[in-house]
């Protein structure tokens, strides 16, 4: 036991107070809180994040992290140590590089953003919100060039943010290869358009229904309500207070019934994730998921390779359809199970199918990239994104809310987000895979058994929260490192079958 | 303008984001966090009730508010100003007369102590109760006799913190004088027992409409769902971030109607005073209600002075049929209006009427006397309680839920608070009397126009906050100080007509 991470304990106690309190706010904001609320508060946030960025980002604590990165320190350290101080010595310098008053400024900033950005939604007024965005746009910006290191992108330090050791030049020829192989995919299925219907699941269907089936699936998945709770929100997300605190929000809409039924379950695999992080490591700094990329493989591979397969609805249809009897009763399994992986170029990005979704992000990455890298105008903004709509998916928005307002991520200063998202349905589809190697997966959905999908990712992935990277713990438990090539494959075995392409 | 106020203000700003954050914790508990969060969570709040503390009991703050209090820099104040100095001042007293570790202990331990009672209470357990509540005691002694000052008892300590300079000698007198009032007139009207009839307040009434309902009645009062939202928990609060974000709860029961209206009346009173508040003083040590006393006697005026007249009713009645037709549609105006009046001993004080509610203050008040000053057991207190309930009401509590488990006051460490209950009463009756020597306020009540009685409550009572304690406000409102006779002719006329007394 080292006495140097001992004296380490009360700063990260402290640090994960401020998290909590602050998390919590936020979860209040975007779930519950009065409209004419944000400004006051916001004011708290400012002044609590401040607190929170001095209990980390001061000299004891850098002395302590100098002293524990000598040999020997390290070798007296556990594993979940080891991991706690690494991740700590990254997270300061990257902090102790922003000036603390631009910092808080930062974060008020984003306090009051939110509602901005939710009410020009509302209202499909981008210019509303044009300048507030441009506000966090000069602080990110301004922050990775605080933060960045000689020769390294602006853009790769955000991307190293979200998903370490993930750069432009890995994620270039990525979206490359997956261009490649779906643009043809996607053209062969738009000549079949009419090939599967999914016009009925948007009939119009009961909100107060929709919220108790969803409430099942996210136990059935294994969310636990002991330690976890469901709210609502405009754009679905999972947070977390620590392990015995995880929260999910869901939107309904009456008339989509897959949009809050994909949703639950999605954040539900994020949700699993949060919950399954040890007991030892939980409101320290690695007691969450590892990297934004492996928490989408999370979701991903419950809301895709497992939440969308005939197998998972085998034991659960004829209970939708009791739920929806007057929607659902003539519709049969085999449509419904062809309508939920109905693939169709779309505008919005959460209700985009399995095969499209790739694009939404790809067009997000190329304006990140020039929003960062390059000078484009936050005015020019509406037009680019319609634009690249056009010439990837056939498709334009006719109103900012259905384009470059639906996504909340840079209300929050997320930029080089968006990635992870393909990054984490690469990483599921290799799971997968793996998955059926392991255990009989499929056998198991079909009867309605959860529990071995769900321990063996714990044992594999969940508990570990931040003490392995992505690339280890893919490592140690398939045997191999990143690999793309199981997700393509995926992608084109799938809908050339349920499409019958030749 | 003074120099010295100024450097106090980012003491302030701190204290009331910490204090922000720690009300939003605990509102959180109360209403929706999951039930394994609480031991996690508690730790959070423990370290941010210290950080607050710190915040405002140091050398720094002690040496300003020393020189504040010079004469001169009295003179440079502006009355607000003056306010917050007086109130710090005493706060810093009470405050710096405890031990840190002990204050932080004191409130992880309150941070449990909620979901213990409230598991208590479902499952009539007093005995896994008591243990906390003993813990709690000894910590209240214990801190009552760091904050006493030569002469002063050990209750008035407690009672001097809700409502400054009130003492037993005060409330002996007063409570005997109540007695003396009521017992035969609660008498008489026990011998009356079947002269009014409630029995179809106690039909099935289904929930979501309740809800509804409730909600509608927040917003007919003027409660500004803007700046406000309504939750649920075990029992009905009011609570604030600051006075653009106020929040109530309700409780619902499905066989019984009153509870939940009135219970959303009474919170919605509270709630309108913290609405109230002018922004000047909002987030500050006298940005809130002056004592609870005063409080109590907003929430008083709206439930039942106001709530309870057959004037508030008549424009609203046929809306309440129309939400619960097959329950309502046979009862006449006037027979609701005498059922919502009916009094009868009980045995749950926030479901008492409104004259037998005093004698459940009484009882508690009796009870915590001799907790805080004497020496009588924890294991003893179910048994006392009921004897007093058999003594004073006639009624035997069959079972701890509906006795010594009833109330979340002393789970919260809150004792001597009690007695503003019905100080609380007394006041909103001198208020009430005061508004019809001002305006017509039974024909207001008659039209739905509840305006201004809530602007005139605003104007006179509202918007000071802290900054004048009840004395001085009932002294500028009504020319006259704290006067109880207005309580006991109001309560005497309202029964004795009802009950036609003779």
């Amino acid at each position: 036991m080292s006495k140097r991470f001992d004296q380490l304990k009360p700063y990260l106690d402290k640090a994960h107070a401020y998290n909590l309190a602050l998390t919590m706010i936020s979860w209040d904001n975007s779930t519950i809180a009065p409209p004419q609320a944000i400004e006051l508060t916001s004011k708290a946030v400012g002044l609590l994040s401040g607190e929170h960025y001095h209990t980390l980002i001061n000299e004891d604590v850098k002395n302590l992290l100098e002293a524990l990165s000598d040999p020997q320190e390290q070798a007296s350290l556990t594993f979940s140590e080891k991991g706690i101080v690494k991740n700590l010595t990254k997270e300061f310098r990257l902090l102790a590089a922003i000036p603390p008053e631009e910092f808080q400024a930062y974060q008020t900033l984003l306090a009051k953003a939110y509602p901005v950005w939710e009410k020009a939604k509302a209202e499909n007024d981008y210019a509303s919100y044009a300048p507030v965005l441009e506000q966090i746009i000069h602080f990110r910006k301004k922050f990775a060039a605080y933060q960045q290191k000689e020769g390294q992108k602006l853009y790769d330090v955000l991307l190293d943010e979200f998903e370490e050791g993930f750069t432009v030049e890995i994620l270039d020829p990525f979206f490359a290869k997956l261009r490649e192989a779906l643009v043809p995919l996607v053209q062969q299925i738009r000549e079949k358009e009419d090939f599967i219907s999914d016009d009925f699941l948007h009939q119009s269907f009961e909100i107060p229904v929709q919220k108790e089936f969803c409430h099942f699936l996210a136990e059935y998945i294994g969310f636990d309500f002991n330690r976890g709770i469901m709210g609502e929100s405009e754009h679905p997300f999972t947070t977390e207070l620590h392990n015995h605190d995880v929260r999910i929000t869901n939107h309904y809409s009456e008339n989509s019934l897959d949009g809050a039924i994909f949703s639950v379950i999605h954040e539900g695999g994020h949700a699993l994730y949060e919950m399954g992080i040890d007991d030892e490591i939980t409101g320290t700094p690695i007691g969450h998921g590892t990297s934004m990329g492996m928490h989408e493989s999370q979701s991903r591979l419950y809301e895709n390779n497992i939440g969308r397969s005939p197998e998972f609805w085998e034991p659960l249809y004829g209970k939708l359809q009791e739920a929806f009897p007057a929607q659902l009763a003539s519709v049969t399994f085999d449509q419904f199970c062809r309508a939920i992986n109905h693939a169709k170029p779309s505008l919005i990005r959460t209700e985009a199918d399995e095969l499209t979704y790739p694009f939404h992000v790809m067009i997000r990455y190329e304006i990140e990239k020039l929003i960062i890298e390059g000078s484009v105008d936050t005015a020019s903004l509406p037009a680019l994104w319609n634009q690249k709509y056009q010439e990837y998916l056939g498709v334009l928005p006719p109103t900012d809310t259905e384009g470059i307002l639906q996504d909340m991520h840079w209300a929050g200063g997320d930029f080089g987000y968006f990635p992870s998202y393909v990054l984490g349905s690469a990483i599921a589809a290799q799971i997968f895979h793996h998955l059926e190697t392991v255990m009989p997966v499929k056998q198991y959905l079909k009867e309605g058994n959860m529990t071995p999908i769900r321990e063996y990712l714990n044992a594999q992935v969940h508990r570990f929260g931040g003490a392995k990277n992505t690339q280890e713990i893919l490592q140690d438990m398939t045997g191999e490192s990143f690999n793309p090539d199981y997700y393509i494959s995926y992608l084109t075995r799938k809908y050339s079958d349920l499409y019958q392409l030749s």
